[in-house]
C-alpha cells in the first residue's frame, strides 16, 4: 500500500496488523553522461513500489534529495547538508512514532547516504537514550538497507557486467532506471570507456578527478533487458528480507 | 523536463537558455475519509509534469513532505518542523544556484507551507543582504505559487461545487488526484455532509474540532471528471504564469 | 497592565482572572525619508498601552526587532533571521506557559513578521504535536493580530490617504507615530511623489526598485491630526477583538 | 539620538561622524515584592536615552529580554535560552556591521546577561577568526557594560544603603525605576527585611531559596529621592564612558 | 610532536614541511567488566603518540568523547549527540585550516564513531562545495583511518583470541590498554564466556540484550603480553600508513 | 579515580556514595614563545587527577578543546564556537544525569572559557526551568571553578613572580606544566620581557596588539621548581574545595 494513495483511516487499519514502514530514500545527483540525475531515488522507489505490491507493505513517499555535496560540481545535483538531513529522518521517524509505527526500513539507494542515516538513526535513538523522547514513543527500530545489498543481486550483477558494473553510475542501477523508464533510456559515448576511481572529498575535487561523473563503470553496457532482471532480483530478494524485519526479525543487511 | 530523468549534461544545456527551475512542493497528510494521503504532494507534481511537458520548463522532484503538524492526530501524516523545512529550501536552493539558476518557482500544493516557505525565502535572502551567501551566488528571486491561486480555477472550482468546496480536503483537490489516480478513487460516507471550519492550533485541538479530517468541505462531490477539467484549466494556468516567471517576469501569485 | 511595569505578586493576581497576555511585535527598518526607524515596533507598543489600559489585557515588553532582511540596504535598519525570530517567540511563549498563561496575542506591527511569526506558531504547536512539549503545558493559542486588520481601520485610512496610503512607510502608521511622538515630526520631500511598487527579494535588489525605501505611498500627507484618529478607532477595534479572544472567542484577525 | 525616532537618512547622516552605537539590554523578571518586572530593561533604557541627549549617541531600542531561566519559578517572568540570545546579538550586530557600525556599546541592566552576552561576543568575533564574515565586514569592537559598573555609582549605593543593597532587586535598581516611574511606586512589606544570599541554579531552587524572590536585598529602603541621585550619576559615568568608547578608546568596564 | 607540548612557533615551524595532522579521536563508554570506560580514546591516544614520534607526526589532543548514545545504559557511559559531534570535527578542521593544515588523519578508537565522522567531513566539505567555506581556505582532505584497519592487526588478533575477540570490549582493545596502563589489569568473572552478538538501536535495547555490555567476546583473554604485540603492530602499520597519506597519498583505510 | 580507567562497575559502585563528579576543561591555544599550546588543558588535568588520587574524586576525561577564536592568529589554536561547547556540555552533562550524577564541578584552565561554561549551565538549567529536562533528571548542580581561584594560589604566585605574572602565557601556569613536563621546558627570548596588556576582540586583532601571543607577562621566571609549590598549593586547595563541594556544600569559586 502506498502511504500517498491512502486514506488515513486505510493507514489506521494497517497499523491494526503491522507497525512497520519502508521508507525509500535516494538522491539527486549526476549519474554520468548516460544516467538519470534521479536514479538513486527511482531505483528504491519502483522497487518500493512493487515490493509494496507484492507483500503489502506500507511504503511512505520517496525521500528524493540526499547527501550528494560531491556532486555539486555536476549540473542539476542537489544536496542537503549531513545535519539537514537528519532533522528530515528524525521529522519523518517521530511524526510516524505518534502514530504507533516503530519498525522503519529505509530501503537506500545511494551510497553517500548511508552515513548520515546512520547518524540520524544514533540521533533518534540518542533522544531515549538522553530522556528527551515523547514519553509515549515506542521504543523504536530503524533499519538501513541498500537495494544491492542481497547476495542475489551482487551476483547476478557481476554476471551481467563484470568489471564494467562500477561504484557511481553503474551499469546496475542505470539499467533498473532503463526498465522502470525504457522512453527515456539515453546514448552517450564515454571516454575512457571505464571511469576512473579513488577516494571522494570536495565536490571541485570530485570533478577533477572523476570528469563526467562515473567513478569505475561503464555504463554503455546498461540496458532494458539488464534492468529487468535485476528488477525481478531485487524485488524479491528486498521482499524476503522485510517480511523478516516486519516480523521484528532482522534484516539481512 | 523532469530534472529526475535528465543527464547533468542535458540540465547544462538548458541552464543556456533558461536559469528558472520549477519545484512541486507539498504534504503528506491526512485528507478525510476520501482523499489520498499524498494530495497536496500529488497535486503540484502531477500539474509540474504537465507543465514541464507544455512549456519546456525544468522540473525538480517533488518535496512530498511540508508542515502539516496540525494534521498529526490522524494516523500516516508527516511533518517536517519549520525550522527543518527552512534547512531543506535553504538548501535546494543553495544548491541549484550554484550550477546557475537563480529563478526559483515553488509550484505549492498545501496550503500550510506558505508561511514556512516564505520564511525560507527570507531566511536565503538574508544570507544574501547579511553578506553570508557564497560570493559567486547570483541575486535570486524564489516565487511561491500555489496550483489554485489562478482566477480561472477559482471560477471553476466555485461552478463545480459551490459550497461544498471547503478549504482541506477540497472538492477540488480530491478531484484532482482521482483524474491522476482512477484506480484509487476512494467511496467514503461523511457526516456531517459538509466539515466545520475554525482556525488552526495544534494537532489535537484540530483532532477534537475536526473528527474526520475535513475542513469546510463535502469530497464526496468529487470525481474524475471534475479533476479533468481542473487539471486542464490549471495546467493551462500555471504554464501561462511560468512563462512569466521564466522570461523574467512577474508571476501572478 | 503592563508586564515591565508590574510585580510578580500582580501578575499571579492577574492569572486568576485570565491566562491572556498581549505581546507587541514590531520591527525596526527604514520607513522611507519622513518615517521613523521604529514605526513598526512604536505603533503596536502605543496600541497596546492603551488597550491595555481599556480593557485591562496584561502587555508584555515590545519585541522591538522582526524580520526585515529587505531593508537592510538602509541605515539603521535591523534584522533577525527567520531561525532566529522563531527561537525568541517559542522562548518567550514557553516561559509565559510555565506560568500557565496559555493564550497569546501578538499585536504586529510589520507585514514582514507575518509568515516567520505563523512559521513560529507552528514550531511551537509541533512541540506538542510531537510529543515534546513540557508535559505540564496547557493546550497554548497563539493568534496573530495586525494592528491595521479592523474594517474601521481600513475604512478610515481609504478615507483620509486613498491611494496615497501605499504599503510600506504608509500615511497611516506615520501618521499614527507622528501622534504618538509629535516633537518628531519629520520634513522631507519625496520624489516621486507616490512610491513605486513591486515584489520584495534580497536588500539589494529592494534597494534598486524602491531607492527610498517608500512602497505605494506618500506620507507628505501624514499628520498627527489623521494620527489622532487613526489611534482612536485602532484602540476601539483592538479592544473588541481582545475581549473575544481573552474570553476563549476568536480573534477576527 | 534613538534610532526608533530617526530616519534612515539621519542615521546615514550619523554615520558619516561616528560609527559606534549604544544598545540597551534588559531582562524582564520578577524583582521582588516591590519591584518592575521590567527594571533592568527599564534601567539601561531611561539611562541610555539620558545620555543619547546628552553625548549624541545612537541609542538602538531596547533588547528587553534577556537570559532569566533561574526566575522562571516566579509568575510574569521570560528567558531567552542562551542560545537564543547569542542568535539574537549576532543578528542585531551583523545588520548595524552592514551599514558601517564597527563599535557596540552594550549597555546592560542584568548581571544574568553577562556570560552569555560574552559568549555572543565571541561568536561573532569567531565569523571572523575562522573566516566566515561577511569579507565587507569591518573589525568589529563590542562592549559590555552594567549601568551601575561606575565607582561613583558603587559610592553612592554604599553611601545610600549600606548593606540593605543586596544584588538582585536592589535598593539602586529599583530606586531608579521608582524614579523613572513615579506613579507606579509599590508597597509591600517583606520578610524577613533582608533576604537571603546564595548560588543561583534552576528555577526550582532559585524559588525554594528565595521565596520572595530577593537576593540579599531589602529593597523597602528604595525611594524616587535616591533614584533620582543614582540616575544623575550613572548618567553622568556612562556618558563619561561612551565618549571615550566611541572615541576609539577604551570603556572603563 | 605532541601539538600540546609544542609552542605555537614550533607548530609554524612544522607547517613549513607538512600540512597533514593527526588527530585521535576516541568514546567514553562502558567496554565491559574487565575493559576501562576510556579504552576507545586511550587505543588511539598511545598509538598516535608513538606514531608521533616514530614518524614526526604532529599530533592533536585526543577528542576523548564521542558516539556513544547506545552505552548510556551503563553507569559511566558520556556521548555526544551525533549533530554535536559533526559541529566539534567542524570547528577542530576549520581553527587548523586556519593555519594552513589542509590533511586531517583523524585516528580512531571506536566503531560507533564512523557514521558521525563521515557526515562530519561531508558537512565539512559541503561549506565548500555551496561556496560557504571561508575563501582562504585550501582544498581539504579528511581521512578516517580505524586502528585496527591493518591487515597486519586483523592477522594478530584472530591468532592471539580466534573467536573470542568479539566486537565490544574486544580482546585485543582491552590488552592494548592493559599494555599502556598495566597498574590498572583488572580481574572480573563473566557470564556467558562469550558475550552475545546482534544489532545496536537505542540503549535500553542495548542493555537488554547485552547485559554485562560487551558483544560477541570473551575479554577474559586479554593480556598485557598480547597488548604489547598489539601495540607494535598497530604502531608499524599506522606509521606506515600516515607516511603515505601526509605525502600526499592515499590512506589504506 | 580516573573515570577513563574505570569499569563500569565501578563506577556504579562510586555512585553509591556519591553523585559528584570532577571534569577537566582546558584549552588548545598559543601560549606565547615558551608556553604549551596545551597548557590551559594540562593544567586541570594533573591538577585534578592528583585531587581525585587524594580525595577519591571520580575525574572524567578532560575536555581539552575551548573557547579559544582569539588566539586562532597563531598556529597550532583550536577553538570551539560558543554554541558548539555549549552543546558539548551539554551532552556531557545529560550523559552523566541518567547515571545518576547530579553534581557537576569543572575544573577550569582558561580564562576564555568562563563565559560560555557559564551560559552553557544556564543552558542546561533552562531545560529544567522549561521543563524540557528528561523527567527522571534529578536537580542539577554545576559547578565552575578555576584551578587559579583559591587565595593560596594567588598568595604564591604574587610571592613567586610579582608583577611578571601576567594574565595569558603566566609565570604560574607555565611552571605548573614545566612541573608536569620537565623534559618539554622550553627555552626563548621575548621582546619585550613583559608582555602588553589590554582588552581582547577578535583574532587579527589580538595578533596585532599581541605579537608573541603573550598578555602582561614574562614568563621567562617560570620554572619546574615553581610549578611544584603551584602543583601543591593547588592540589591542596582545590582537594578542600572538592570535598565541601561534594559534601553538598558550596564550592569557595
Amino acid at each position: 500500500m502506498q502511504l500517498q494513495l491512502a486514506t488515513w483511516q486505510e493507514v489506521e487499519g494497517y497499523l491494526k496488523s503491522s507497525t512497520a514502514i519502508m521508507i525509500p530514500i535516494g538522491s539527486t545527483e549526476q549519474h554520468g553522461p548516460n544516467g538519470f540525475i534521479g536514479t538513486d531515488a527511482l531505483c528504491p522507489e519502483v522497487l518500493a513500489k512493487a515490493v509494496g505490491e507484492e507483500t503489502g507493505a506500507l511504503v511512505a513517499p520517496t525521500l528524493s534529495i540526499g547527501m550528494a555535496q560531491h556532486h555539486l560540481g555536476f549540473s542539476g545535483s542537489i544536496t542537503l547538508r549531513p545535519t539537514t538531513l537528519i532533522a528530515v529522518v528524525q521529522d519523518v521517524v517521530n511524526s510516524l512514532a505518534q502514530h504507533g509505527f516503530d519498525r522503519f526500513y529505509f530501503l537506500n539507494g545511494h551510497g553517500g547516504n548511508i552515513a548520515t542515516l546512520s547518524a540520524a538513526f544514533s540521533e533518534i535513538y540518542a533522544e531515549s537514550s538522553l530522556g528527551k523522547a515523547d514519553s509515549n514513543r515506542p521504543p523504536l527500530v530503524c533499519q538501513l538497507r541498500n537495494w544491492w545489498d542481497g547476495g542475489g543481486i551482487k551476483r547476478l550483477s557481476a554476471e551481467l557486467f563484470g568489471d564494467k558494473e562500477g561504484s557511481h553510475a553503474t551499469c546496475s542501477e542505470i539499467s533498473l532506471t532503463y526498465y522502470a523508464y525504457p522512453d527515456h533510456v539515453k546514448q552517450a559515448e564515454m571516454t575512457p570507456g571505464k571511469a576512473p576511481v579513488g577516494p571522494i572529498y570536495d565536490s571541485s575535487d570530485y570533478r577533477r578527478r572523476f570528469p563526467d561523473g562515473r567513478i569505475g563503470s561503464d555504463p554503455t553496457h546498461a540496458s532494458v533487458e539488464a534492468g529487468e532482471r535485476i528488477f525481478k532480483t531485487a524485488v524479491e530478494e528486498i521482499a524476503g528480507d522485510w517480511r523478516r524485519f516486519a516480523a521484528n526479525g532482522a534484516s539481512d543487511a
